[in-house]
């Protein structure tokens, strides 16, 4: 066996120099962190784990861009600015000393691409391979946090981004879903490095009665938003924004001349990291003027009623029956 | 296979009555966290994974006991009194539903015990075993944070409570130390459940120049102190005070009539849980006065010096030689 370093040689070599403001460069028990005046802070924690969260072989880079990025995801959701995480990385038993370098290259990137500082964390010995649990800080206004309890009877729905090329993008990466080389890069690339939708923070903060991010799958996270704010909801799956890989996917034919792939999948698929909220209609134009200048799409796909549950419409009014409504990561 | 409860039931009946204030009964994405004025906040992570931390079979309770008192202690360790906490838990394939709610009530008890709210968190499959990693928020006042860089030459360096015990206490519970049944039940018990010394917070606060947790072995990390201060520090074994039961085991032979366990395991031990902390000369009366009326000892064990390095004396004023300073559960 190979001389590896120890945890103290990992630290000072790898994450030292990602040490942010309070970190004491990762010498000390913990950190400091002074709240900024007249905000409030917003907490979210994520872990993502290998054959999981993400397959075997994934570049250590792309691991800890998805790490963060998921929680940089549930921050934008609450209309948050990220500010710091926290970190603890476990390490398979066969972990090498590139992997941890790249890990934390990708990390670094990451950081300075959101403005995000690291606070500290740890790193363990864990036996079933690699785990990336991430606490991350964000900041609102004081008052101005974005729950998903708030939508009304009457809400407008309204998603960012298209829907369903993560799912395809896993089932590439998996090797059951051959298309074209370009939409394969595009879905997988979906699949691999969510996009945390921050842009729509001061959006959301303006006009959403409620928003949470799209990670388990469209319908089933609409229910949890739907339930959670005490209403029900109805989606038009014909306006479901899809990007033109998944529209290309969804019109191809197996040998047999039946769908490969159909839209019930897409609206069930996980890992979209795209946005869905609840707009009041009083609010709607001056939300679809403001939303138009963001650098991804604000699609409107439903509208929020009393009573409980959702229920999901066809292009032709019928309503469409899932096998799953959720993809569990879980 | 029984059928088992999803992510969100799981969440509804075993986590949701531990939901803190800001933490939306774990419906939202993320919690809101307004933090107290005039205050700044420490924050640390640490996770334990099973068959690491933890030996599989540990009651669940007391795995979310240990999770969350190994970042009580670093709290302590800064002077800082703990406030929130967000928890990940991974779920090894086998998962009870028994067990989280072992899990949960354990938790539970501690939450109330040491004042600390749940702000959220993460459960997630883990295929190599149970791992609970928690980031803890605490507080301090403005400017009072405890660092570990701040020790001088001069100082003096104590430790509370007594040393190595859980060490032994590991040794018990893996069956190769047996002992009587007394001193066996308080050894596994040290190694079980830390005891985060909070009470002394008050004390580090106004007396401590350097400060840190003992959890990876006394002169490892008293060496990771030194290192972190950029001093030099002297530790007189004979000073470190040890319990009636780890005596017990340090003066019993084996059938050849070898002492089975040398003070230097005592010393390199992982998972005390003590404190170690650094006072300037001048301080020492009011320190020990103001120590003395804590609930455990406060006990001075070495000095620090100009230069850089450890070392170790016997009762005879040689210096000691150890095969591991520290211990390792990396």
């Amino acid at each position: 066996m190979k001389e590896r370093p120890g945890e103290f040689e990992i630290i000072a070599e790898c994450f030292a120099p990602l040490a942010g403001e309070g970190s004491f460069e990762f010498k000390d028990d913990a950190a400091r962190f002074v709240p900024p005046e007249d905000m409030e802070l917003v907490i979210t924690s994520d872990a993502i784990c290998e054959g999981v969260h993400f397959l075997e072989g994934t570049p250590a880079g792309l691991v800890a861009q998805k790490g963060l990025r998921t929680n940089l995801s549930d921050l934008a959701a609450k209309g948050a600015q990220p500010v710091s995480i926290s970190l603890t990385l476990g390490l398979g038993a066969n972990w090498e000393l590139q992997w941890i370098r790249d890990f934390a290259a990708g990390l670094s990137s990451d950081l300075q691409k959101f403005g995000v500082t690291l606070l500290g964390g740890d790193t363990f010995n864990s036996p079933g391979g690699v785990v990336v649990s991430i606490s991350a800080i964000g900041q609102v206004q004081k008052g101005n946090y974005v729950s998903r309890l708030g939508a009304k009877p009457g809400d407008l729905v309204y998603a960012t981004g298209t829907i369903g090329d993560a799912g395809l993008g896993l089932a590439v990466e998996q090797g059951w879903l051959e298309t074209n080389d370009k939409d394969a890069r595009f879905l997988s690339d979906r699949y691999l490095l969510p996009r945390p939708r921050l842009e729509a923070c001061d959006v959301l903060r303006e006009f959403a009665s409620a928003s949470m991010d799209i990670s388990d799958g469209l319908v089933g996270d609409f229910e949890k938003l739907c339930w959670a704010s005490g209403v029900s909801g109805k989606l038009e799956a014909s306006c479901v924004p899809l990007s033109d890989a998944a529209r290309s996917v969804l019109a191809s034919r197996d040998s047999n001349g039946e769908n490969r792939v159909g839209l019930g999948t897409l609206l069930t698929a996980g890992d979209d990291y795209e946005l869905l909220m609840t707009v009041s209609p009083g609010l709607r134009i001056a939300f679809e003027r403001s939303s138009a200048e963001l650098p991804f799409s604000v699609t409107r796909i439903g509208e929020i009623s009393t009573g409980q549950g959702v229920f999901v419409f066809d292009a032709d009014g019928s309503e469409m029956e899932f096998k799953n409504r959720s993809y569990s990561h879980f």
